[in-house]
């Protein structure tokens, strides 16, 4: 799955980047809600039962930090790392249950060389995230600083 | 710093909710970006010196996700919990670093009754991350559903 590293002159506008696969344990939905997010919709089948999800979820942030992991790991291996700017966007369009694998696929969406910071670019990434089932369960847009190749 | 369990109808455009204070360690910035976000400037403080942030910092992730657990156990509590729709844009003016000291506080930007969910409204809120020192390191602007007070 990881090819080179990337730099900013290997983007272009619509060019996609896939990751490999997580899978989302019921553990690690709990153990992330009882630190980060402790609402019984993420902490408890039972409690869960009742809420507006009609049964255990994950906590959005636990889909973000999950995405995050499989795309570091995938395919957009950029040579300074992913330095976020700052999130554009995230919708959450249907949950995240315990036994879900997700995968996630990220385009480019614009780019620019940085006015601010010579020898970087600034680039704005769409990544969705979907279920085994191909289901989207994530849209995220997101802006990072992308280290130019030197001359 | 808990008060009562608030329904939409609690809510007013302005009005603004505290947070109590959460330590950021070097052990969990580590642990944390170990799992999702295993980048050197997250997991190597001799790397990240090297890295765009001159040191060992916090994912930012991690800084949605701690934020996230003070405004849960912060003033605003409410009925229904917090139902994330999703999030309009989230700002890293500041890196956080271990031994930071983070508050929050979030503001009531808009809000409406649901057209799609009787009972419910649709809540945009200002939240930002501050450290010990003042300093904004967070800003986020998210959008949830909650509760209306039943007649």
């Amino acid at each position: 799955m990881p090819g080179p590293t990337l730099c900013y002159e290997d983007l272009a506008v619509g060019r996609r980047f896939g990751t490999g696969e997580i899978a989302v344990t019921r553990e690690e939905i709990v153990a992330f809600a009882s630190r980060f997010d402790p609402q019984p919709f993420h902490l408890d089948a039972e409690a869960a039962g009742g809420s507006v999800f009609g049964g255990l979820v994950a906590s959005g942030w636990l889909t973000g930090a999950l995405t995050m992991k499989i795309m570091i790991e995938g395919e957009l291996r950029l040579a300074g790392g992913h330095v976020g700017l700052g999130i554009d966007s995230i919708r959450w369009p249907r949950p995240v249950r315990p036994g879900d694998r997700l995968t996630a696929v990220t385009e480019v969406l614009e780019m620019r060389p940085s006015a601010s910071r010579p020898g970087h670019g600034v680039v704005k990434f769409r990544t969705e995230t979907l279920n085994q089932d191909r289901e989207t369960v994530q849209v995220m847009v997101a802006t990072q600083l992308v280290l130019r190749r030197p001359a």
